[in-house]
């Protein structure tokens, strides 16, 4: 990232929150520079953002049919943040994702979210990422229910006719334990690199300039493979010390077509080519999974720790055999183990997983790590995917004695940007 | 990491609690084996621990005449974890001290904690770091004054009499404003290392070996500069935008040598070629920063932001002239600028500074950003290193309008294991 704060430069950006932010106080903007070849960079479009990072190996291009940071290869770190609303102007809200569009086209290209600003108005930029490579920084915005329509404020911005029937608040499921601080919100924004330094500039800076608008409500930071330390190829691993993602759906196949992307004759249209994010904060309770057996902490995955293979399978990618059974007579994968519960073939139901690893220290009323897996997964219609299956997982699941679920959210994902000047979310506002 | 926890393999350690934790359900030990040629691997003994990896690049050496840690090259990622005694019996300590060590011996080498314990036993290691490289993780212990005098509970381990004068309680000082809840502690342990699963695995499993005598009573993640995204050879910047560490001094120099180490005629005796931590939490109150000036703020620090320079020089390394006047008569660096109070050539006082930016989320009373620096100091001697130095700060610096400081802790760190029998704190307990 290149940045003299006290000589502008960039493209000709539009000014609205940015220089309102700075101050206005310096003079016009001038375009070129080595800020303008490096937005530039990533405007060469990946149109499909199927998670290729263009030819410089640490910028995935922002532009394209779809977002960034769902189909783009999992980066090695998350920052989730969560913003209420605190304007009641439609307008406001407009402004704002024209606003962030422009910051996240800068920002996923490595450079400054704005111009220089002088020496007598703030930065524009924060200037945390100066030096820093861009590490495959994605943004990717959604929309709550609340947004549409609010428990407290109704329809304020107009938009409730508009909301997709897809976007249902989640229901209660047995044995939910949720804390609205970490619950809920009326637009998220998840920032997925590779240096936790670059994702909190950018959510700061993003916060700062919604700033009026909008207020964080939680976020939340994660962890997953580490490229500089981990074998690209290996499945990695969860807190519980199993492999997770082995089952999971990838990008390009028929199955990831089908069941993440909003589809062309799906309702609404301005919704097409996005997806439905839902987000879980999944506590592990720690002390006493390390309590259990490792053919208990097996018996209730269904899998083998070590080599992540299904139980009765011999490989971790192995066919898993939900009938296979043991020389005791019994089931090799139990009726209640968390793989036959959630098996995505059986139940026909596919979301795409893309959740990372976090800890926050020591619950402080229980003196017990704060750890566990920060779920998100993505899919075409929450109603026929994740809810069923959450309804499942709920009562049947064996590992719920380990887990505790104090976190949730639901968010439409609307398509990505396709030209130099489209906004995140112009369709529904259109 | 290498793990198969069906199949007990490893070096022949004792298995005091590595064996207790894990049922001791299995049959003997046997020696050799991948775990055994990987802990033989951080034996290879770097004696000064001066931070060079040995020849894999990802395993710094255990043994040494000191800890390693300190002047070890700052890894990417810190945990850095507080533990309360709960035990009232000193052998318990003890014990645990040496059960730390062989465990860390093991960590630090990219090996299990411990060895396999079967399947009808939890499993000695957690699991979560199979696979992963050693990250270069470093575990560095530390001793809080109320291991020697616990202020409830007095004299409870006979150590009164063998507490170091210089381990003193840190002060209060002006503007502080402490939590009781992240500040103190019996015994510290510094883990760093490039990855941040490695880290939650080495304070996982040494919290899960301490149980019963330790519990966790806070800790403290944080990042750095990210090795796979960034050049090694800039400074990093906090979250104020700023470098941060020009000035910091170097291991290997003789001012490192003579004024981190605790010397070989300083007392007591079982501190030689120790050290003294300060930890600070230091919470920037960023929407405060972010809305000051760039003037402001380079006049706050006495730097220029994007080069880094002091104000008045050219280049980040430029000697700091804290006489130079600008054209207009003033002092270039003004009186109350952060590295004129702070600057330790003039205050002949020198520290070792290897913090950590850190964010912990939203705060919820104020809905802002909770991030900042989490300070970590080692030296010779905090009554006249890091005490008098701060006493200024806290009266002087500019800096204090956007800075709160709400954790404080103190830890003598005991010199390293120089023998595969020897372990962590041994001349305290001698």
């Amino acid at each position: 990232m290149n940045d003299d704060p006290t000589r502008p430069s960039g493209t000709a950006l539009s000014r609205r929150k940015l220089l309102g932010l700075a101050g206005a106080a310096t003079g016009g903007l001038v375009v070129g520079g080595v800020v303008g070849t490096t937005v530039a960079r990533a405007d060469t479009n990946d149109d499909s953002n199927t998670g290729t990072p263009d030819r410089s190996g640490d910028v995935v291009a922002f532009h394209g049919t779809h977002q960034a940071g769902i189909a783009t290869a999992a980066q090695d770190r998350l920052l989730f943040a969560s913003f209420d609303i605190t304007s009641n102007r439609r307008s406001d809200v407009e402004e704002l994702l024209r606003s962030w569009t422009e910051a996240s086209v800068r920002l996923t290209a490595g450079a400054p979210v704005g111009p220089g600003a002088g020496l007598v108005a703030p930065p524009t930029d924060t200037g945390e990422a100066v030096g820093l490579s861009p590490a495959r920084l994605t943004l990717t915005f959604g929309f709550g229910p609340s947004l549409f329509v609010d428990p407290s404020n109704g329809d304020r911005f107009g938009l409730a006719r508009r909301r997709p029937a897809a976007l249902v608040d989640i229901p209660p499921f047995a044995r939910d334990e949720l804390e609205p601080a970490v619950s809920g919100g009326d637009i998220c924004v998840q920032a997925c690199g590779d240096d936790p330094q670059v994702l909190f500039h950018a959510i700061r800076n993003l916060t700062r300039i919604g700033r009026g608008t909008v207020v964080l409500r939680w976020s939340q930071e994660g962890f997953g493979r580490t490229s500089s330390t981990t074998s690209k190829q290996t499945t990695p691993r969860n807190l519980m010390g199993f492999k997770d993602g082995t089952a999971n759906i990838r990008a390009g196949s028929s199955t990831f077509d089908r069941d993440v992307w909003v589809a062309s004759d799906d309702d609404p249209s301005w919704m097409r080519n996005g997806s439905y994010l839902v987000a879980r904060r999944i506590r592990i309770l720690i002390e006493t999974w390390d309590r259990s057996s490792l053919d208990d902490q097996q018996l209730t995955i269904g899998r083998q720790r070590t080599s992540g293979a299904a139980l009765g399978a011999k490989d971790e990618f192995d066919a898993v055999d939900l009938r296979a059974h043991g020389a005791d007579g019994t089931l090799a994968i139990p009726a209640d183990a968390h793989i036959r519960v959630a098996n995505q073939d059986a139940n026909k139901i596919h979301i795409l997983r893309r959740g990372y690893n976090f800890t926050d220290g020591v619950d402080a009323r229980t003196g017990q790590l704060d750890a566990g897996l920060f779920f998100l997964a993505c899919q075409r219609d929450p109603r026929r995917q994740f809810i069923p299956l959450q309804a499942r997982l709920a009562k049947q699941d064996a590992l719920n004695e380990y887990i505790k679920h104090v976190g949730s959210a639901i968010f439409a994902i609307p398509p990505g940007v396709k030209t130099r000047d489209g906004y995140i979310g112009e369709g529904l506002f259109a």
